[in-house]
């Protein structure tokens, strides 16, 4: 029988371990503590975690022995806020084998390092395991997934046949899984939509429409496509199900807590309350910050980006941000700028230079 | 005083002469019979319009008489149903003049000829006036920017030099338009995303979420910029607000015609009796046939528009056509296949057979 191990009783990673349980697999949740573990054990559901009549499915358990956890996993999948990688996989990566893919399927880059997870995970691994390392990402809202409705997602891998292994393990009848090698692009799409998504919260919280906030998703499609294209992605996979789709499934969602936090900027609320009073973390507040800092250090024009960055760490006004990136005279079509990027990618790709780390 | 000519009594019509006529801009609506040009006079507004506040500006007026509409005109602006778009032009036509530019903001293609809207007017007027054609595409429903909510469009014509003086005509404070010189690509996006809609429409009929729906988007804009660039659009103007953006908006809003037919079908209701019902054109059904008719002559696959010409056409099963299309086993990603679409578009460029007519 596979086994998955899940480091992180998050949502998503408590989602991620149903669908791959309902198919008949061993999954092991690792808990921080042992008080964690036991309420988990006893309850087989977290407190106040919808929908209400959720239970771990038969073959999904609990432990706060690591050790435990770990051993003759086929798949170690870390569902942490990105913040939290480094630490948890610093303690993973004594205990992997040759034999364990490890996945990553956090939606963030990382404080200080402006690192992707992957990259987080390769500095903390031994290198004979990095090409075991996958990334899973796609518009894969959990509430919709827990319900029962169906989702496709992306797994990237190095190799089409360890993003294929990987796959396989996770697919699941309403849970199809792509696969693809720009692990880049994949890890990026899924950072960096939420940028965005802060966006569109604070397009519905303005109450301003649908045509607003499309034309806000797809001026945001062509910035962070062309972030990414800088930092090594393939542009493509932007456009794919791990960027466009993404972003799409974000922005269109109120269970989405990065439009969460941008519907709440409009009220006045500050960043620090908005924050203060959230179980989970909207990733796309520090994604933010490090994009903005990214596109500076490279040059790269990032309107939508530079807005949203000025509301929130600038105090700047939701509406007269909304007010500036709605102005065509105040910007322009971004189109024109995409064959750029491809020129961008392929430039990058030459010089076999794939990311790029500001620290 | 700038005067623009508006042929359609549509919403999309009145709307467009609302936004011009609130400019300042003398406006002149073309009804075609005199009852109707009597009663939209002394009314002021159309009945059952929304929202229920409306009335015309100060300077849009009303007229039966086709040549005093377009006599003077700097723009005569046809918003008609596409299947009318050639009888009505055809009736326009021996009034224009050098000086005139020809703005169509329809959303189709030519059942029986597969043409473009422009295409259709370059077929009825004189060679020497087919440099004044445009065309007006974007995310723009209605109802929104009646209600005064921002939104921005996109004008296309051969010349940016065009391009942009009938950009200035349109621009208003809350409607900015941009400019581009890729006719193709905005009328086909305009028209293909209505294809995309009729799908969303029953994935939201379906009640399948967030998840569902953007991955349809996602896969959905891969397909008809594929067909696009195999017709000489750009690619990129499909990723732009014209193309995505207007897609985005029309899957996301239930103001959307083409959505309302595809929620509909999911009730098990016939296309006749929806379409019976429907006091405007949803374009998409026909779109969807001469879509599909397209791709089958140029082997093109296009599994998304497949499925919705079979709900439409061949009865199909609208839940079968939504599992077979989130079934990553039965299809796969799109995304590779792009650069193919690239490539296409560079080869019709360098052959400059910059459009293809299966008439």
């Amino acid at each position: 029988m596979s086994k998955v191990c899940i480091i992180g009783t998050t949502t998503w990673g408590i989602t991620l371990g149903t669908i791959i349980a309902h198919k008949g697999r061993e999954v092991m949740l690792w808990a921080r503590t042992e008080d964690e573990a036991m309420l988990l054990s006893t309850q087989r559901r977290p407190a106040d975690f919808l929908p209400e009549n959720y239970h771990f499915p038969e073959f999904m358990n609990v432990t706060a022995c690591l050790e435990e956890a770990v051993a003759g996993a086929d798949m170690v999948l870390l569902a942490v806020p990105s913040q939290r990688m480094r630490p948890n996989i610093r303690l993973v990566a004594p205990l992997l084998t040759k034999s364990m893919l490890i996945c990553s399927a956090a939606k963030g880059l990382e404080i200080g390092t402006a690192k992707r997870m992957s990259q987080v995970i390769t500095d903390e691994i031994s290198p004979d395991f990095a090409k075991n390392i996958c990334v899973l990402s796609g518009p894969n809202l959990a509430m919709e997934i827990l319900k029962g409705l169906p989702a496709v997602t992306v797994l990237a891998a190095d190799t089409e046949k360890t993003a294929k292994k990987a796959a396989k393990l996770i697919t699941a009848a309403n849970f199809s899984a792509y696969t693809n090698t720009d692990i880049i692009g994949v890890e990026l799409g899924g950072s960096l939509k939420n940028i965005i998504a802060l966006g569109a919260g604070i397009v519905d919280g303005l109450n301003l429409g649908n045509n607003a906030k499309s034309a806000l998703i797809t001026r945001g499609l062509t910035e962070i496509s062309a972030l990414g294209a800088a930092l090594g992605a393939n542009p493509l996979t932007l456009s794919g199900l791990a960027g466009l789709g993404d972003l799409i499934a974000t922005c269109s969602s109120n269970l989405s807590r990065n439009h969460f936090v941008g519907v709440e900027l409009t009220k006045g609320r500050s960043l620090n309350d908005i924050m203060y009073n959230m179980s989970n973390v909207a990733e796309g507040v520090s994604t933010t910050a490090v994009a903005y800092e990214m596109a500076r250090s490279m040059d790269l024009e990032m309107p939508v980006t530079e807005n949203i960055y000025n509301v929130l760490y600038n105090n700047a006004d939701p509406k007269e941000a909304a007010r500036i990136l709605m102005d065509a005279q105040a910007t322009h079509e971004l189109a024109g700028r995409k064959w750029n990027l491809f020129k961008m990618f392929r430039k990058r790709k030459a010089r076999k230079t794939p990311e790029l780390n500001p620290d």
